[in-house]
């Protein structure tokens, strides 16, 4: 299949426009040719410390133009980036990367805490710190002229009701097919910039710098959200679109005094659906809102309100994009009818090939190249998506997934606590909170599961709130009924 | 290979922009959903001619909305359309239908003295008359709702060296590649409005249409080409984008009085090297001329001159679009270095999978993906192609590829032609024409030569001279020497 045969997307760009615009970090601008000599570079020390094509290596790095680099230099040598999560603690890491069987850790000196322990919990794993790279041995790397869009590029980890993250596949393919389906939504123009404050590690900052690359697009790069930073740098770099989560527009949009410049033109809003008054808000401060709909698994947005309905179908996702398709089924697999709530299907070349090492995961999640998300949603008369509830029981806190079952299993590892139970609540500043639910038995004291739950969980995964209870409900087949521990809190 | 999965284009346009305008012809503006009405109603039509999906029928029509109608009922039934070239005489027409093995033709009634003798020749054709369609019992369509890339979607025939045309396979893939390459070079907006003067069974016109469904975006079509018509329509129909060959550009330049319209944004030159004179005559006059190059086996441009290069690379083809690959061969199939002239070979999802049965051809002009195009060339230093000849023998009449070798044998299969030759001499007004050298056998008038070959070939491809000798120079291997020819007209 020739047909799945193309260029390196970086060296094709540097052929095609090397003096354009690529990155802006911290003041600096990169050329496309100046970022592909920087990822060069690090491909040849990479290859220096033994990294070969086909291998699996974790990253575990900030926001930042080396971040960028590294992740292309993977790209150029063929390697297959197991990107972490930096909010991790080094026990999740740990499990995430024994998991892919990477024998490499590309990581740096910030996250000193956490490579400390992963060289114990992982001692035949190598850790390579991007500060030492520079003094590393350069080898001349076996640079992939060509790349086979069915060629794994990233693998990311999402967890699922089981508890226990899975690493999704990305393609190559998966990548580009995003970034055009996408771009035939958007429209592309050569006066782009995409302003990136959102984790690199999630799909949603890869698929910028993807974008970036596939498009010939410069992208702002920032190390950590600021609304403040956020307009002042829409101003002056000429940001044209930015990624956001609600948190984030909701913090933009309380600080923004005058309308954003004419030029801006796209405000993507994901992960997690959006309350309406923000969305009103947005409306009357003139911020074009972009609502979109997608996950891990269809590497960024799949489901795109186009520009003609930002107004009319306001709370909406809007439709697939052109590569895409999506259903709603019902219990019996079976598409409903409009209105009719079931849940979401999707299918396209956006859309992973299955999860790392997980046949039977994969399967069951995948069916003729659909994939049934677990999340809840209908389709209007005309074809809009509106998504009611995210699988079930998922927690999104500010724009990152949270699993109760992830968080469940931790609890119920400690030693006196019998049963646990975690639901999410809503929350003005982050969407939403996990709270636990907790059936102990001996006395324990709340700080002690916090320390607990600390040192096992990131930050955002731990509990806001315990609340102890003689016992977690459960139905006859033991699943916890969360609609119980619900009606506690009211 | 679900990833090779996509919903049928038109389809997916119509449920994504019902009421965005698509055509306009004649005057009259039609929706996607209108041009999807007309087409689904042509489908269920077609369907009550005895058409089905996987088979391959011949269309032969003029330029007009009927026609993207009937294309598009094609598609949405799976047929295979075998796209005539409606200057082809019915000799002509029934050798690529009887090759093709098409077992319908769709025409229309102007064609009416081709297709009577069509029917003649190929007495087990069924013609179909567009104009007989709507009394035709309309039979509900099965619609193909997804389409494989790889599924064959039209064959377009050129002819080569050998003198026989071969049906070139397109693919959806072939086709959509192509469009969001072109995208990714020009960029997209929803305002776009690409101007088709050019005929839709060309590739140029065909892949104007492929993108209309695939961006979301207008197009205007003419059926004929008038130069003014053209400057007052780009005005009124605030036209950004327009196909042209270098004899269209010409025309147009030679009237343009003031400058065209800010939002006109591009001219795309294809059809053959341009000369120089015109292109600066054009940078005067703010013509923004993209020269590009590219061929029916590559489903349109395969390489083109990105916006900021237009000036400083003036007579250069540009650089090959994002998904595709160039490189320059020499005699034993090695990559020659930076301005060192060599044969230009092509790779990439946009190009043909291959000639309609002709396994040894196909293996002839293919190895690994590369497609040995027969064009001269060289890149610079920085990557820019430069097209020195096409095809070595080939002519380029106003746009229109005219093959010595098929003219010839034509003129030698007359009884009283001993021997042929056909050169393209320069032509103020169609770029080139060709001239023929005729050693015959007998006393033999000029006008009944002219009469011959108008009645073999397509008007564009008759010789505009007849010189005769007494032999025509071949070499040892029996290869005519049109070096030697030329010399004779010089």
């Amino acid at each position: 299949m020739t047909n799945q045969v193309m260029p390196n997307f970086i060296i094709k760009r540097v052929s095609l426009t090397p003096q354009r615009e690529a990155v802006r970090f911290e003041g600096k601008k990169y050329t496309f040719s100046e970022l592909y000599e920087k990822s060069y570079q690090m491909a040849g020390q990479l290859s220096g410390m033994g990294l070969k094509k086909g291998q699996y290596a974790g990253v575990l790095l900030n926001n930042h133009v080396d971040t960028v680099c590294i992740y292309l230099a993977f790209q150029l040598l063929g390697l297959r980036a197991v990107i972490l999560n930096n909010r991790l603690t080094a026990d999740e890491l740990a499990w995430q990367i024994n998991d892919s069987k990477a024998a490499f850790l590309v990581t740096e000196n910030v996250f000193l805490s956490k490579w400390e322990v992963l060289n114990e919990l992982l001692p035949k794993v190598k850790t390579i710190l991007k500060e030492e790279l520079a003094e590393t041995d350069f080898i001349e790397p076996a640079i992939v002229e060509e790349i086979n869009l069915d060629d794994i590029c990233t693998i990311m980890y999402t967890s699922g009701t089981t508890g226990h993250p899975k690493g999704v596949l990305q393609t190559y393919g998966n990548h580009w097919w995003s970034a055009v389906g996408s771009a035939l939504n958007l429209g592309l123009s050569e006066k782009d910039c995409w302003l990136c404050t959102v984790p690199l590690f999630h799909i949603s900052g890869y698929s910028i710098l993807m974008r970036s690359i596939i498009y010939g697009m410069k992208m702002v790069i920032l190390e950590t959200f600021n609304e403040r930073a956020v307009i002042e740098i829409i101003r002056s770099e000429k940001v044209t679109i930015m990624s956001v989560v609600s948190t984030m527009l909701n913090r933009i949009e309380a600080e923004l005094k005058d309308n954003l410049p004419a030029e801006f033109r796209c405000m993507l809003l994901g992960g997690g659906p959006a309350p309406k008054s923000l969305l009103e808000k947005c409306v009357s401060k003139q911020i074009p809102v972009f609502q979109t709909y997608g996950m891990t698994e269809t590497s960024s947005q799949i489901v795109t309100l186009s520009p003609e309905h930002s107004l009319s179908k306001l709370s909406s996702a809007g439709k697939p994009l052109f590569p895409s398709q999506l259903k709603i089924i019902d219990i019996n697999g079976n598409e409903t009818a409009p209105k009719v709530a079931g849940e979401i299907a999707v299918k396209g070349p956006n859309v992973t090939i299955g999860y790392l090492n997980r046949e039977k995961e994969t399967s069951e999640k995948m069916m003729n190249g659909w994939l049934s998300t677990g999340d809840i949603g209908y389709l209007d008369e005309e074809g809009f998506l509106y998504v009611l509830d995210r699988r079930s029981d998922l927690i999104i806190s500010g724009g990152e997934n949270v699993y109760p079952a992830e968080i469940e299993g931790i609890l119920v590892s400690h030693p006196a606590i019998m049963d646990a139970g975690v639901i999410g609540i809503k929350d003005d500043e982050w969407g939403e909170i996990p709270i636990a639910f907790i059936a102990a038995n001996s006395e324990l004291s709340e700080e002690a599961i916090f320390e607990f739950c600390r040192q096992k969980l990131a930050k955002y995964k731990v509990p806001k709130q315990l609340n102890f209870i003689a016992e977690i409900p459960r139905n006859a087949s033991k699943k916890i009924m969360r609609r119980e521990l619900r009606k506690l809190v009211e």
